[in-house]
């Protein structure tokens, strides 16, 4: 099979159709319509075999994650996803691989009605690049800069749950349907209905990708604040708590990556407009601290003593 | 250095600044405006060391590379390039190599004010991924698929050299100022401004990437119609007949990939208005034979005898 044969039998014809799509894959480039007063909103992201995943992560869970990791990052927008691209480097023809690859992928873009509009296919060792365009009513995007003194910090779910996940996967732990944490690591949700229901309330929000504490601290840098965070009100799983004690588990959700939850900061007035739309969210939402005029992240315990900060998060080299 | 590091020293504050980026670098997405009228062109294209060019060439020819054929899409539809994303996948960090890789790209960008508004840095197998946004007017896009029988079937530039010059990187040859063809594999020069002034002209039109008789066969397929060649009027330049017989030299115009000429097809009544705007191309424009309404590709010697079609261009596995 060629590269034209592959695109062919895996990824034509199984896109979502969209009206906004005046021309799919199969050209030079795609041909593509933003409504008027909306914004486009892109972003991308690789997964490297051996870096990102196990190299011998199902081809589902691949799939799924190269989507869902950009997806995310729309999320922390408050973007609608509308269009992605797929950069896929193999360094072999397995056609049962690719099948999987694609029936993860097209599982979650199908769920928010993401075309996939463009790709390329190359050999060499396993990359994933996927490019993700989402739109927002002008002015409206979420961005990481508008936290001030006084906001609350909040996030979406539960964290920690991916990096037990990843800690499993490593040590060669069979998936079952209900280790919620393989799961977590393996097939994440973005927030996708958050994103958009803290259009107008958030201030500030950021993804989760490399971990509470380095994230958050690219948000305070952004928006010139600080944060004072009560670790032991983190959003913790029963998942999670029956594989580490309590203490281990805070460590995890404050430092652990692949989250793929949102954290942003709510001004003390819009509180109320949060806890109205709460049904809105798809999931619930947790207040873990409060911005400060310092320009630290400053980590407490519920007595406010200190809380150790051991990890600053993923180092990408 | 980490990734953040690396982003700010090398590729934040060096693109080109555009009123139509409202959010760049720096936060989980970009966000941009696309004007009313226009239509957004995208996509997408990977480059593997080893596989689209030797592990060794310079880094400054990485980085036009890997915006170059991105931005010979765009010329292809048509469309003027804006907007660039960049996945790049580095095994280690060298901070001279990823200079010279920079000072390659922004060369490019700058030239055709192209703005890097988003990327993703990995550690992993070298590998550029770019996608790259333009603008066209709604319905002016050029595609693959308008060709008719009888219409001119043309080529901008010469074609063959890039073919000779990665056979010369191949067997190490240095590089030099004066030679032409292993500039042209190293450093193409996409035909954008020819792209743009065949808007209203062209039927269709296509990159050459993988060969004039491949990629032509895209067009062809894509259309629904066929094309009779008179290969002996492929242009070649003076750099190529240095190295290769006048029938080798053909042969590689046909076959050989990476030229990033476009290839394009004329109905005979707009001929007169292709001869009006020669100047505005950029470069020479060449008949090389007409659509027919067969579905086949026959390529003829100025005798009218067959001229054998031995490679079907290149194969991406």
């Amino acid at each position: 099979m060629d590269e034209f044969e592959i695109i062919r039998r895996y990824f034509f014809g199984q896109s979502t159709q969209r009206d906004d799509v005046r021309l799919g894959i199969g050209d030079d480039a795609a041909i593509l319509r933003v409504p008027p007063g909306q914004e486009l909103v892109v972003s991308v992201d690789s997964l490297v075999a051996g870096v990102h995943f196990p190299e011998d992560l199902q081809a589902s869970a691949i799939g799924h994650r190269a989507l869902a990791v950009n997806l995310s990052d729309l999320a922390a927008m408050g973007a609608t996803p509308a269009w992605a691209l797929l950069a896929l480097s193999l360094p072999r023809v397995d056609a049962g691989w690719i099948q999987e690859f694609a029936r993860g992928f097209f599982a979650l873009a199908q769920r928010y009605r993401v075309a996939l509009v463009g790709g390329n296919l190359a050999r060499g060792p396993l990359n994933i690049t996927v490019t993700v365009h989402g739109l927002v009513p002008t002015g409206q995007a979420l961005l990481r800069s508008g936290a001030q003194p006084g906001d609350q910090v909040c996030v979406t779910g539960c964290l920690g749950d991916a990096a037990v996940g990843l800690q499993r996967l490593q040590a060669h732990v069979a998936m079952t349907e209900t280790d919620r944490c393989l799961q977590r690591f393996c097939f994440p949700d973005p927030r996708i209905q958050a994103g958009l229901a803290l259009r107008g309330i958030a201030s500030a929000a950021i993804d989760l990708s490399d971990g509470l504490a380095a994230d958050l601290g690219h948000l305070l840098r952004a928006s010139g604040v600080g944060a004072q965070l009560q670790v032991e009100k983190l959003p913790l799983s029963q998942s999670l708590l029956q594989h580490k004690t309590r203490e281990q588990a805070l460590n995890m959700a404050l430092t652990g990556g692949d989250d793929y939850e949102l954290c942003f900061t709510v001004p003390q007035e819009r509180w109320p407009r949060l806890e109205a739309n709460a049904r809105e969210f798809g999931c619930s939402v947790t207040r873990i601290g409060e911005i400060t005029d310092s320009k630290d992240l400053c980590c407490l315990r519920d007595d406010n003593t200190d809380w150790p900060l051991s990890v600053a998060g993923y180092k990408h080299f």
